[in-house]
């Protein structure tokens, strides 16, 4: 049995993504900006792809903007609304300590370029409030860019809250949905966004392809220069059969989502309830408002990388945190804004389920689990220390 | 009949590129980053491409860098070759007026940035000499990026000597090989190039992916900032089954590029002297230093937008330039290089064909582009002008 238990990592495309991708491959191979017909038909399944996005988060189609993915769109949007700001003299930033690195790093880029980044401490509970955010913004805040949904963890923050919040200072915000587009319904009217970012293969779309959503007024700037596609904001041919996928797969998600949600969050309080029963473990984050696939946990005296070996040698595909920074050694900087200790969040495990899981699977995760941590306890000197109370537990 | 002659916009991809990406949706979906089995052995299809790409064109594995494609990578290496000549104090870029628009206009806004950009002169024949190189070469100089063959006209540029030139002075040298590749030998050893950018989509591979070559000891610069993906120089997650395709696609061009050019040669000569007949009509390029597919021509005193969609009409989907630029009204710019005037300018026609094309397919266009340049001409205030002798021909 293999059970693929990491889909925020990414997931497999659905049937219909991929008939639509595999069809397109043939049929709208041209170019979307040649006159000619071949090209022109490229260029409708483009716009139609367009609007059906639109559609799907309550936006406009000429705010939509294909990338190459979340990376790229984030990068996009927190380095277009700088130079939006940076014009009106103001230079201030407002973000999370738990936002996914390419948020952070844009942000670390900025800071050296002059830019001022208040990054908000994250209650222990995984969550910030609109309330944290209205205290930090100043007369020259030009962004606010908050998650979501943690990729980590799993928390869904009151975007909609921050969204009142900015909009009434003025102060464009922007979010990484990358988590949250097609496991949540996400409006970007109702949510009071002016930037959204999304990747479609954490959604059973395709692989390197993504959107950016920005408000209608908000000028980009270019991360990628070159030819006039994407109404000049983002060079390089357009991606058609990847695009419509990406299309196909978030309204396939979005039209099963409340049945699918009704099955993956019995799934995952199967997997809270059965884990939870393991001595000095801990669930992270607040289950109230979360995403309905992931729980992150927490084994003390044990290395996570060990644990996510032998699961995987049990047959089953976890991750520690974030896939994207899976060869560092530190541990998740997701945890540490938790204000999880080093050494807690050093044997932290994230299990991502889709409705393509079982309950069948899920007795294996909860059956094999237990069992892996107490193999890895009994070779562990922290653990031995721990039991002989030469240091204290934590959890 | 539909033939499909601008294969330089975009190709559609080959069966077994095709086979290869459909296969890898299924089979290789993990996140490459992972630990866990799902995503490791997507993370060896990743490096098998890596070698295979980087066998292919004489380089190192580790000197390939995945893009989402040809614009991203002369964007990357552009920003990248500038900032590692800033710090040394080295802000001049040599280049030529007729690059693509992912050159010129990442060049000029490193130009707002305070870099000086001499553009060279590009001769009416359409080349540039390594000797106009090395004379436009200075101390400051940290770069000199020139296009291996140009995608409007298909004139190949003297690559190895402008690379011998620029080796000997010490200075970057980037090629925008994205017409090249898969379609001549490229090799970065020969061709003594330090850096150089491909686009999957040019050769028979999926769209939405390229690569970045950068020879060991050039440190890149992000465009994406975030994971860890590409050694940290390009943040997002991989797209395996479009990297896996590249290679096989471009593979496949390599084995099948002497064959596939005789044929390809064959029928561009077909063309070239076919349509050469037209009178008042004009071959633009060096036709013996060439791509094997591309034919542009001239025909004065139409508009190509017009020519476009009458042949369209007749079943015959080319191209006035670059796709890229096709909303413009502006004539092309690297045929204003070439020192053609505006108004023959406008009355471009480029044809760009592959293998799949044939004979027969040929003889359509060399019996359908006269008539409909007759037609246009009859319909034209300066064709009359022309024929009354107001005007005077400039072809």
């Amino acid at each position: 049995m293999r059970v693929y238990a990491d889909n925020a990592a990414t997931t497999k495309m659905s049937e219909k993504a991929k008939g639509v991708m595999i069809d397109y491959l043939d049929k709208y191979y041209g170019n979307a900006s040649s006159l000619h017909s071949t090209g022109q038909e490229a260029a409708e399944k483009l716009q139609e792809a367009r609007k059906s996005i639109a559609d799907a988060i309550g936006a406009d189609p000429i705010e939509i903007y294909f990338t190459s993915g979340g990376s790229e769109a984030d990068n996009q949007a927190i380095v277009s609304a700088a130079i939006i700001g940076k014009r009106k003299g103001k230079m201030h930033i407002i973000s999370t300590a738990f936002e996914h690195h390419a948020v952070l790093h844009t942000l670390n880029k900025l800071e050296k370029e002059g830019y001022e980044i208040t990054l908000l401490d994250v209650h222990e509970n995984g969550m910030v409030t609109a309330q944290q955010v209205a205290d930090a913004i100043r007369e020259d805040t030009c962004l606010v860019t908050i998650m979501y949904a943690n990729n980590e963890i799993g928390t869904v923050q009151p975007i909609a809250e921050i969204g009142e919040v900015c909009r009434k200072a003025g102060v464009i915000f922007h979010t990484d949905a990358v988590q949250a587009m097609g496991h949540l319904p996400v409006n970007v009217k109702k949510d009071k966004v002016d930037m959204l970012s999304a990747s479609a293969h954490k959604f059973k779309g395709p692989k390197g392809v993504g959107f950016l959503y920005a408000k209608r007024g908000i000028i980009l700037s270019n991360i990628i220069e070159g030819g006039a596609q994407e109404r000049g904001k983002r060079a390089g041919t357009e991606n058609i059969p990847a695009i419509a996928a990406m299309a196909a797969a978030l309204n396939e998600s979005i039209e099963n989502m409340e049945t699918a949600n009704e099955k993956i969050v019995k799934m995952r309080d199967m997997l809270v309830d059965g884990l939870s029963k393991v001595p000095h473990s801990k669930v992270n984050g607040d289950m109230s408002s979360h995403l309905p696939g992931t729980v992150n946990m927490c084994f003390e005296g044990i290395e996570g990388e060990s644990l996510l070996l032998l699961l995987d040698a049990n047959g089953i595909c976890a991750s520690s945190g974030s896939a994207c920074t899976s060869g560092s050694l530190d541990p998740s900087h997701v945890l540490l804004a938790l204000g999880i200790p080093h050494e807690v969040a050093h044997g932290s495990l994230r299990l991502s389920i889709s409705d393509e899981n079982t309950e069948e699977e899920m007795e294996h995760i909860i059956k094999t689990v237990p069992k892996v941590v107490d193999y890895l306890r009994n070779m562990s000197p922290v653990w031995e220390a721990l039991e002989k109370g030469e240091r204290e537990h934590i959890i």
